[in-house]
């Protein structure tokens, strides 16, 4: 094991250095999203890539995927035999409007007490440039790393991440790694440390319900001719039973049961019912009945009605038939649902329950399934380990009952367990204005990193390339950690 | 009774001036929603105050009603005991856009084949004009009329008539009557004359759904809090039953059964069901079994969603579960339900069925109660009588589904039987581009009304002065006529 000692100590005496780069990297407005900041984006990329020229001799390319580039790098000078980390991070952010609720400019980073704001500063420039800070501070004093590192950053993540399977599927080879590390999510405190060992799936879909060619008088024709709103609505109101569990016919076959030793564990590291209603400002909580609500958020699935639009939306009456109607749906799939079995399931409960008089159509949005890392891969104890040190606490291991499709991607054709190592704070105001990043967070990534990659360095040989199949990584047994 | 044979050849020698006069009438851009056409609509109240001057010199003038005046001409000069007229009709036009469909501009009216083309030439301008034509023919051959006559023209009737309810409270003296005629609605075709007996009432309501103070990620939260949007489409769904009937408790308490002899007239001289599904443009028919399509639309209630909106309205997704969500219900009302209790009802149905985790509001947008005319009120008889001289036909006694505030509400301030004495065609394009009067009828409908006006004159005296209440003027046996 390459000790970390000289490289921490190198990470320390750079600690105003690492912060003046990191806010030379938010500068760039990379805003993938809008056509007009492209060059932004592109000159985003080319500097990211240039900082990472002295740090991958081995191999360094800018992929000019469309509409913003990959930038691609590697390191593979390892001991024979030792094991592969592919980081992946995002160098694009989100608009950056409302302009007018900002502080300061959301393009011209500024320190205010520990935190540095800036459009991305968590959202992903800070968290995914806490591996590259830890990989120069490795290379600065041992002229090595412990591992074989892979980089990979995308510039489409807020749009979708567009290139990003057909680039994973034609580099499964330069690609092949033990595991993924992505830091792109929150940890409770400060303080608080915690890996998120699963993520609900998401399936998110439009229906659309049509009556006549032109809208009818509803004097007129007001009790005669179906109403492909009311439809809608009535269609809508029969997905979800009385006690509030999802009346999908067959949704629930695949769902896990989880034995008590799980839920007693959920139990003791997830938050309370009286926390989750506070999170939400709620001070009544609905759904599926039998479970907490940290379980129905995370080991459970829910539809959301997200949108739903049809006839007159001005002021005042307008006393007319609508022509059509639109709603968006929104499922999150537990373990070990298929998203695209329950889009067949959905189809087939809608053409069940669709009255004859009216058409209805469905378009598929969005499609990503579960994820579920093992507990026990010894990457996950690696980062445990890792942030132990370097936080001074040891990690909880929390369940996200949000959807990450960029990690199920990397598991399902890399077929790699993904190390889900945030170092966000629910107060970074992602994707809101006034966005910003912990300072010592990022420092404690920094160590966290290092001390993960020199933890992955250590282990013992046999335990890598279990490159598991999704399956396999969908453990039938838990460790209570 | 003063002949008409001299009115009526006096009309026929005018028929080219009187169709110019129309034109003038229409030229006026009488626009009472659009408030950059205020000066239009004032100069248009000017003209037609004008024009009856000669015509009323008992009384005429121009009621400062905001935002657009009524105008309000009186003859009293009739027989002593003879009854007296009360014309409704309104100057005021709707919006002509979108102007690029019009084939000839909407405020210079031309004659293309039988129709005059412009904004207003049906409604309403071309049929009350028959009426001030008519005064005017019997003035100018006979020097007086055969009955009283009131003229009441409001200028904003296509904004709701805010005016018109405490006009009508206030002059109830000046204004009594023996009945009034409305000419403001269609017959089947030029030779098939009409008189449209019945109305729907109409309720339209907006009801509103909150949830959570602000959006809520639907993968953090999706599956705990209560979704104002879905909580709104189930309460939506839970307004109908199965079989497409309203499901408020009491609703339909009231709603008048008809003897089979009423519903074999119906059936007789209502359109067919599949007259009525060619009409709606529809393949298959849907709401309340047991009646025909024409029964449903008139002598059953009905109720539709006019909109909904709620969350995310744009392209793609957004996860998040939304604050609130509002709706736009109509109700067409069957005789003898009240507006004001369906309302009630309505509301407390809402507050069983809400969910405690949302809040509901709802706000009344419009209210008007059915309208039912005895067909055997002498009026009603005249206007028949008036009909088949001048259209060479009988007319057919026909419901109407639609609701015309003004009829309610001159039934219900004044307490007289209103004739709604149609003169449009359904190709007259009312609200729509390229509005046109067809000529024959204008002609027509000023014969028409000559010979009502003398028909009333011709009823014997005691017949008059029925100043029924509501209650009474819907009779609880019909004529089948």
């Amino acid at each position: 094991m390459i000790g970390p000692d000289d490289t921490l100590a190198y990470m320390r005496r750079n600690r105003k250095r690492y912060e003046d780069e990191l806010a030379a990297f938010i500068r760039f407005a990379s805003v993938s999203a809008q056509p007009r900041h492209a060059d932004d984006v592109a000159r985003c990329a080319a500097w990211l890539a240039e900082h990472l020229r002295t740090l991958a001799p081995d191999m360094l390319r800018l992929v000019p995927t469309h509409p913003h580039p990959i930038v691609h790098a590697a390191w593979r000078r390892a001991p024979r035999g030792g094991p592969t980390v592919l980081v992946y991070g995002h160098y694009d952010v989100q608009p950056a409007e409302p302009l007018e609720e900002w502080l300061s400019p959301p393009f011209a980073p500024v320190v205010r007490g520990d935190d540095i704001y800036g459009r991305g500063a968590s959202d992903n420039k800070g968290q995914m440039f806490v591996h590259v800070k830890a990989i120069e501070s490795f290379l600065e004093t041992t002229g090595a790393l412990p591992v074989n590192v892979i980089c990979l950053f995308e510039g489409e993540e807020e749009i979708g991440s567009p290139s990003l399977a057909s680039f994973l599927n034609g580099c499964r080879n330069e690609l092949a790694a033990d595991c993924a590390v992505v830091s792109d999510m929150q940890i409770p405190g400060p303080r608080r440390p915690a890996i998120t060992y699963a993520l609900r799936g998401g399936l998110s879909v439009e229906i659309e319900a049509r009556g006549a060619n032109r809208e009818l008088h509803s004097g007129v024709f007001g009790g005669v001719v179906c109403n492909p709103l009311q439809a809608l609505c009535e269609m809508i109101g029969r997905l979800h039973d009385s006690r509030g569990a999802i009346a999908i016919p067959g949704f629930y076959d695949r769902v896990r049961r989880w034995d008590p030793r799980e839920r007693r564990y959920m139990a003791k590291v997830g938050p309370s019912d009286a926390e989750m209603l506070g999170r939400a400002g709620a001070t009544q909580a609905c759904g599926e009945p039998g479970y907490s609500l940290y379980e129905r958020t995370t080991i459970r699935p829910a539809l959301t009605v997200s949108g739903v639009t049809g006839g007159y939306q001005g002021p005042g009456v307008k006393a007319a038939i609508p022509t059509r109607a639109v709603a968006k749906l929104n499922f999150r799939l537990a373990p070990d649902q298929d998203p695209r079995e329950i889009d067949r399931l959905f189809r087939e409960h809608v053409k069940r329950i669709a009255p004859s008089a009216v058409r209805t159509s469905i378009r598929t949005l969005m499609c990503a399934g579960p994820a579920l890392i093992d507990r026990t891969d010894p990457a996950i104890i690696a980062a445990a380990r890792a942030y132990r040190q370097a936080f001074g606490a040891p990690p909880v291991f929390l369940r996200n009952g949000g959807t990450i499709p960029v990690v199920t991607l990397i598991q399902d054709v890399l077929r790699i367990p993904v190390v889900l190592m945030g170092f966000g704070l629910a107060s970074d105001a992602i994707h809101g204005p006034n966005e910003r990043f912990h300072l010592p967070n990022f420092h404690k990534g920094i160590e966290t990193s290092i001390r993960f990659l020199s933890e992955m360095g250590a282990q013992p040989q046999t335990s890598h390339r279990r490159i598991a199949n999704r399956a396999r990584i969908m453990p039938q047994k838990e460790l209570v950690a």
